[in-house]
């Protein structure tokens, strides 16, 4: 909050002293908080106490999060909505007029994604495989585990994420820049590509950028940002080849490649664009959904109707594990496939016994269990979330959407109202309530809130 | 088809030689195969060839069942896509101005439906618990067993629900006529009410039977076509709670009176229509979609957002199995349920094992494991066939109902052009043949046409 403030000081603006006091207050309360019950917390925590504070965490820090938007005026609801859609890297935005808003307030809206992303990593490589989060026990390493050796290696690894987060951030920033982005631009770009968030310093976002090379440059870091982030590094020490080994990595770059494709001779057939034009609209574009980064290039739902779908369908996608992206990502596919045609080989013939695997892993009934639950409880979340949000009036297309762009952490909904060219003022505020829990969940993977609101968990 | 045959021989009607000669066509080519290979088949079949039979059945009933429309001028696609939605049960229609439609053409629709839905439940009883699909080995009984003296009791269950069958037809068309239909719809309309067709001979469905008692009857016997047929067997024989112990039962009458009631207060509030036509307009459209049997009675899609939110998601839930309904069906929600909760606690509290049950029965990991699947592959297919609509330029409303309703074997989509008060002729064709597969995919539960699509099922 001090770095917005500092912006703010910089630019002679008179916001500077809402980041200064929302700083006070978070400080203060953190102090006394910290003071209060620190002593406890360092003789670790049980499995209980892990999920309430996970869950905790991440709705805590946007409610600070929010005080800036509070402190210059903005309302409860949109305030909430916009420092949740921040902090969960999703990108979905209240705000518009953005080219004209102090830089301030700018920067703290790209510094919370970018703050986000790295806690999802985090979250995602330390917490949620000892949690056995949908399946994330696949990815059980000794960093899962609790022992105080291992949380000495696990502070190293937070390091090096740490360090290797700022690195790439840096890196892009300065691409960006290089491709005729202002420094202002491009930091605060760089902010939210390596986090795939999507917040933009202007209303049409890349739209912005005539340089060919700057969407490219996008595409890239957008990509980078859905690698697991453990294997990223061991590729930046020289190892590149890592990558390529995950399974995950492969599906997921095949997989981008081959949408990104078909619809650049979709728009080549349809609509008659040149092919290089066709390929940066499309690969922007599909990696900006598949990613859940939520830039818009373009307004893609003019497109057509099978790119409307299409969209809507890659909002469920996300990247890969361990990195900032949301959705089902996707290991859980690659589970999923390998475990149905297990499945229905079983059907056919009972008495063999097909081992299923995962890269070197065998597939434990377990795990495939997990990621069928996962995925059907991800489903049900959304059509749920639907119907809640009809019930405010939002048509189908508004609410499906948006329950599917909020649980997968996108950004940009279709429809008229919240579609790429569009934002998330309009909705009424019960609406940017229900979506602000909808984002947690999405980046909580479900069902670390779901034990929670089971009476059960709460029983001794 | 001699029946449409007679009865347009009565109204005097030169289609009857459509009729005849279909019949001619079919009684050949099936006297032919009979000699040809019906002696091979008195051996016994083993998995794999129950497996292609079943799905060659109901291919080949709705290929012959088109002849008649094909003969009298109906398009190839427009006709396998009504004699598909006809044995399906589905009741989504290429044809209109039914009114005015020969008397043999509607009778022949109505007992398309009619033979179906008895197909249905023999199958749903008799084969996918041996098949074991998604779950339905959870009905597993003698008559699920192949060894010799089960086919004889097999057989005799046959019978029992055959004269059920027609005992339960005979009393909707009394009912129907008793409230003043004519003895011709009220025929019909039972065939296709038992059934949970939704065929209709007014293009304006139900909303022609301007009696409120008409309305109640076929609610009351679109929920006796959702019950499970032996149970229904059992309490026509004087055991009526054999029903209520039923667990998918009690749920599925608790889950249509929750949603009716919703609707009804809903109805009232919003539209300020008296509580006994919102009752009965509420109860008759909510049981039309959740049975998947598809009349109309008024138009649900001018009530609201959330009541077409609402509606798309009814396409997904269905009946009890072992009845002519579609869907998911009820008991897959029980155990996904279970499944799920069960799940939740275990990861919160790894050492403490809690039985899963359904009824008196303890679910097994591999019957959860099924339905998991199930509704995950169900999903994902709904999922993809809409894509592919849309290829077809279909807008997102119209894709999405048309592909929930298919699989769903519900019948009316949503949307301008496939909603309650339009119909399915405006479609390509190739939309059309992408739909005869989904309803067919819908009506042999997925699985039991997604093995044959597994290459190493056709392998030795």
């Amino acid at each position: 909050m001090l770095i917005p403030a500092m912006v703010d000081v910089a630019a002679r603006n008179a916001d500077w002293q809402a980041f200064v006091m929302s700083a006070l207050v978070t400080g203060l309360i953190g102090l006394l908080l910290s003071v209060a019950v620190g002593g406890s917390l360092s003789e670790g925590l049980n499995m209980r106490q892990t999920f309430v504070l996970t869950t905790l965490s991440w709705m805590t820090l946007p409610a600070f999060g929010a005080l800036p938007f509070l402190w210059l005026g903005i309302g409860y609801a949109d305030a909430v909505f916009e420092a949740v859609s921040g902090f969960t890297t999703t990108g979905s935005t209240v705000l518009s007029g953005l080219d004209g808003l102090p830089p301030g307030l700018l920067v703290w809206r790209s510094l919370m994604q970018w703050m986000g992303g790295v806690g999802i990593i985090v979250m995602a490589i330390v917490l949620l495989p000892f949690l056995k989060i949908g399946g994330m026990q696949l990815f059980q390493t000794e960093s899962s585990d609790r022992s105080e050796k291992i949380v000495a290696r696990s502070i190293e690894l937070v390091r090096l994420i740490g360090v290797s987060y700022l690195f790439l951030t840096l890196l892009c920033a300065l691409a960006y820049w290089v491709t005729g982005m202002s420094v202002f631009d491009a930091v605060n770009h760089a902010f939210t590509t390596i986090a795939t968030g999507g917040y933009s310093t202007h209303d049409v976002s890349f739209s912005y950028f005539t340089n060919p090379a700057t969407a490219w440059v996008a595409i890239v870091f957008m990509l980078i940002g859905s690698l697991p982030f453990v294997l990223l590094i061991q590729a930046l020490r020289g190892e590149p080849l890592a990558l390529w080994r995950d399974p995950q990595v492969r599906a997921f770059f095949g997989f981008v490649v081959l949408v990104s494709l078909a619809v650049t001779v979709y728009l080549g057939l349809q609509h008659r664009v040149p092919f290089g034009d066709a390929l940066r609209m499309s690969a922007f574009n599909m990696v900006s959904v598949v990613t859940g980064t939520g830039y818009a290039f373009g307004d893609y739902t003019t497109w057509g109707a099978p790119i409307i779908v299409l969209v809507l369908l890659l909002k469920f996608v996300g990247g890969c594990t361990g990195s900032t992206t949301g959705g089902i990502k996707i290991f859980r596919f690659l589970v999923f496939f390998g475990t149905v045609r297990a499945h229905l080989r079983r059907m056919v013939r009972p008495n063999r016994v097909l081992p299923e695997s995962y890269g070197k892993a065998r597939l434990t009934n377990e795990l495939s269990f997990s990621v069928l639950a996962f995925l059907v409880v991800y489903m049900g979340t959304v059509g749920v979330l639907t119907l809640v949000l009809a019930g405010f009036d939002l048509d189908l297309v508004t609410a499906l959407s948006a329950a599917a762009t909020a649980v997968g952490n996108v950004g940009p909904g279709l429809g008229p109202i919240i579609g790429p060219t569009g934002n998330f003022a309009p909705l009424p505020d019960g609406a940017k309530w229900i979506l602000s829990f909808a984002m947690l969940m999405g980046r909580l993977e479900l069902f670390t809130v779901l034990v929670l609101l089971d009476p059960d968990f709460w029983s001794r």
